[in-house]
């Protein structure tokens, strides 16, 4: 039963989302990338969360008539925690009410703006008296009377002569950290774009950026067309390692897709490629070594060390990238063989060491990594969790992209929403968690993770649940979405394989949090927040990510925060501000890496953490 | 009348030069790369230059009777510039007869040790731990740990996993200026090369310059083949404007060149070419820029302007240039578009902005080029000299190399000294400046520079030398070799076309001097050095260089210094060296130009000088 979704306007941020009856306005402003302030867990107690609804309020709740005095009542202030949509509204938010935190850019990156100030690209407009027999000074020297000293690479002094005449020496210098990149003929000064790309086993996205404002102008994601190599960075490398071409293979496929992007990504906005002057990528030690070129192999083996721990600033040119012919390229330096650039760009943008106590950076990709923040230490970990989250090895698994169920509750029969104006095509990460999150609360499915038949689950399971338990050759299954929702006329299927493949992803994430909890000698309970990265879907519901065991259950709920693609958005930030990549560079260098392979403690979490919590 | 050179060896140089009777000790001691202390001006008053005859001593003058004391005649002491040469000998020169100058490297370069303390290349051998998996840094990390940070380009760093591992983890790291260039299996820490080369608009000459000692181990010069397009700039210049492949026919020409002499020089010590890790090239301004592939246009239209005034740093790969992958290469910076990096290189070669008083340095090319220092201040101009000196359009012209003469001497009759082993092919620029000067102390050529008739030359010129004058279809000619004397059957012989074409390049270089004389508010006669710079043979003398015209009759004979090829010296200096690089830049910088052409008393001293003086 696929339900319409109710429209929630959000001022003064303009920002409309569509969300199913009954979810919480807290919930629902999250989804819009705004993050209220929630100190007390979203218990009702404290107030903070205070918002004013426009039309269609609910009748006050007890907690509200508490915290509330009777005029904001009646002027519609609610509690947002305490809120629940039930019909069309809009809702102003006051600004106090608003979490004041960097997190905020990234789970709504499209209306963020990245600070600029610091870009290390610049351009100027200059008119240069022309040389005569009085003021003979080079070309090049004359430019930087005009200017200030700096360097240039022979490729555009060749061309720099002819430059300046073409534009009787009228034009636009542009400089990529002090070095001259180009003399553009006339005022191009608002034209100066650059990319951000994270680039994962399974998915590439990314960005164009306006750098004279900081504003996302256009987006792409794609399935990163190496997955017909294999679906994971180990049958890649072994690819490498066994076949002379594999490293040039991988190289390109990858290589024409991420110009594809950039092409898209340029001509949406109608832009010239020779206008985007940087492209900075965030992704694994695999991936940044293949696309870089660098051969992978020293990775498919003990002690995985990756070619450089530093990011790697070259000419875009050198990658083969389709952007201006002198522009930059950045690539994240890493921590380890397998915690790489894509985790350095998530502690970049959450500033994890700049957190005010324990904290915890999870990113569900391909790789489950795991960052821990504790007085001034980090250490991190990566788990092989596998693409579950990211749809892949789920049969009917997909990006979170038009046609993905991305949300699913069981209310008398099971209720879900699409992205996109579109019938289901197949479900991404969030609808992942929902789904066995409900199956269990419903008991439907067992704690060791067995899906039962229609016939074994508990009499208080309504019929329409039961009814979607189906059996199939490959074992049960659970309908997320029938034949007759579909446009292809077969149905979406959650089945038993596909549960197993999500309880291998939690149980190795779980495990990798408690051991690295042990090391830094904290409980779970000391976390004072917990950040969840991943491009899985638009939001994540925290109670059910904790219901699955993808989070240990001692976590109070309101620590759980979700930040979005954190890889994209280091990659953003990176791209924008030298600053921010020197950021980069030094936290890389201070997280320690931890080999849970060599930890004896892990292997014994991993299988408790296999079965679902009960 | 070819005769037999004397062979005179110095100690404890242990040097052996060949040279005509009747040649002073002092110009032999010079032409050996000695320069020795002359305070006096040569005219034997102040005991300076004295030198010990082991063999073959004249008998004492009485300037020497007056100078030297009765036991040092005894032990066979005399005065270098009182003793002349009539037999073969061995001189002892004590040190404190030696001029302490820079310039005596110059004129020796081969034997001279260039400073390599301050080398941008540095080799360190290397072993490193390898990765464990309690000691997993990267590779790059893993390197900066054993020596300190550095950068590396992405194409060393594709391939430095498989140079460690190679090499198990033992081997050279290769730094250019801080920058990783390779990692070389083994110690190779003793093989470390750089070339230096003057490319010349006719001539061009390398060397081959080992950097861990400083020592030279190879010289080779060669015509430059691009004077088959034009044997100047201009016409080089004019290619390049009316034909669109015209820079890219010169620069193949040069290149290959330059290619093949490097090639000979590291075959010539059997050194594989990939240790050669630097290349630096001095020449004019447009020689430099067609070698860098810069479009040389604007240097064909007034005011001139370069493309650059800086000296230009680039990877060799860049220039098409056959040494290491990774190697550098370097052009001087320029003054003006006529004042190249040759000149800048002379500057750099004799410290002109460190001179104790006023100096002039005059680099006789293809172009005559002249800096004055006075006062802190640095004035350089161009003179559109021609390449006579080169050898080039003059009928027998060539340059100094096997089968050169190099030296003519009037004495009853011509006596011509020829370089190497070999019959007289034809003649360079020194014998060129000496056949000249004596023709008019002879009167056997008008101060006008009409050459007389056998029958027009006064009744003091001898047989011998009347018998030299002939007509040719083309005019008078003087006979240097008779057809019987070369192995061609053909007489090397000086046409009045000749001597025209020395006048012009004399009148230009003379005029050029008195007006940046003027310039400083200086006579010629407060000038305290004039170093003659240029590669037309292995020395010049003063006396006939002054009697020709090509500098002022009013320098004091002892003030003038010849120099050797000083943009080859440089460019030796600036392979070594990054102080160098330093000096020359700052240097380039602060010398001013003066364009010849807007002075109102330069045409009329041309003119005036065009006359051989009287």
């Amino acid at each position: 039963m696929r339900e319409a979704e109710i429209p929630v306007t959000f001022q003064p941020h303009g920002r409309t989302v569509f969300v199913l009856d009954g979810s919480t306005l807290l919930e629902t402003a999250a989804q819009a990338g705004i993050t209220l302030n929630t100190p007390c867990g979203g218990r009702g107690t404290c107030g903070k969360c205070k918002v004013r609804v426009m039309r269609n309020a609910d009748v006050p709740c007890d907690a509200e008539q508490t915290t509330l005095d009777a005029s904001e009542l009646a002027e519609g202030y609610r509690l947002a925690c305490q809120t629940h949509v039930c019909a069309a509204t809009t809702v102003d938010i006051p600004d106090t009410s608003v979490l004041a935190s960097a997190f905020q850019i990234l789970a709504d990156a499209r209306d963020a703006v990245t600070d600029v100030a610091d870009a290390a690209l610049r351009k100027v407009l200059v008119e240069l008296p022309k040389p005569d027999r009085f003021d003979e000074l080079p070309d090049v020297n004359r430019l930087e009377r005009a200017l200030e000293p700096f360097t240039l690479d022979l490729e555009l002094l060749r061309e720099l002569p002819e430059k300046l005449r073409v534009g009787d020496f009228y034009g636009t210098a542009v400089f990529a950290d002090g070095h001259l990149i180009d003399f553009e003929q006339g005022d191009t000064r608002n034209e100066c774009y650059a990319v951000a790309m994270d680039i994962g086993t399974t998915t590439l996205a990314g960005v164009l950026l306006d750098l004279t404002t900081g504003h996302e102008r256009a987006s792409v994601a794609r399935m990163n067309p190496q997955t017909r190599f294999g679906d994971d960075v180990i049958s890649r490398i072994q690819l490498v390692r066994q076949d002379a071409t594999g490293l040039q293979s991988l190289r390109a496929a990858i290589l024409d897709e991420v110009n594809e992007m950039i092409a898209e990504l340029a001509a949406t906005e109608d832009i010239p490629l020779s206008r985007i002057y940087e492209a900075v990528f965030a992704g694994n030690t695999t991936m940044q070594q293949i696309f870089a070129g660098i051969d992978p192999s020293a990775l498919g083996e003990s002690p995985f060390p990756p070619a450089t721990g530093h990011g790697l600033a070259v000419r875009a040119s050198e990658l083969r990238l389709d952007i201006h012919a002198r522009g930059s390229a950045y690539l994240f330096p890493v921590i380890g063989g397998f915690v790489g650039g894509d985790t350095v760009a998530g502690i970049l943008a959450t500033s994890l060491p700049e957190s005010a106590g324990p904290t915890l950076l999870v990113d569900i990709g391909t790789n489950g990594e795991i960052v821990v923040y504790h007085d001034g230490r980090m250490l991190a970990a990566s788990t092989a969790a596998g693409p579950a989250f990211e749809g892949a090895r789920i049969m009917h698994g997909m990006r979170a992209t038009t046609g993905a169920i991305e949300k699913v509750v069981f209310d008398g029969d099971a209720r879900i929403s699409v992205i996109g104006d579109a019938p289901p095509v197949g479900l991404c990460g969030s609808a992942l968690i929902d789904v066995i999150a409900e199956l269990l609360r419903h008991e439907m499915l067992l704690g060791q993770g067995m899906l039962l038949g229609a016939d074994d689950v508990p009499d208080t399971v309504p019929q329409p649940l039961r009814d979607r338990l189906i059996d199939t050759a490959d074992g049960p299954a659970f309908i997320l979405a029938n034949a007759d929702e579909t446009s292809s006329g077969a149905p979406v299927l959650l089945t038993q394989k596909d549960i197993r493949e999500v309880q291998l992803a939690t149980a190795a994430i779980r495990a990798g949090i408690l051991i690295l909890m042990r090391r830094v000698g904290l409980d779970v309970g000391d976390i004072e927040r917990v950040l969840i990265a991943g491009g899985f879907g638009n939001f994540i519901r925290r109670s059910n990510a904790q219901r699955i065991g993808l989070l240990p259950i001692e976590l109070e709920h309101h620590r759980i925060q979700y930040v979005g693609n954190t890889s994209l958005a280091g990659a953003r930030l990176a791209a924008a501000s030298r600053h921010a990549r020197e950021r980069a560079e030094t936290w890389a260098r201070q997280v320690q890496h931890v080999d849970l392979s060599l930890d004896v403690e892990f292997n014994n979490e991993y299988v408790t953490a296999m079965f679902f919590p009960e």
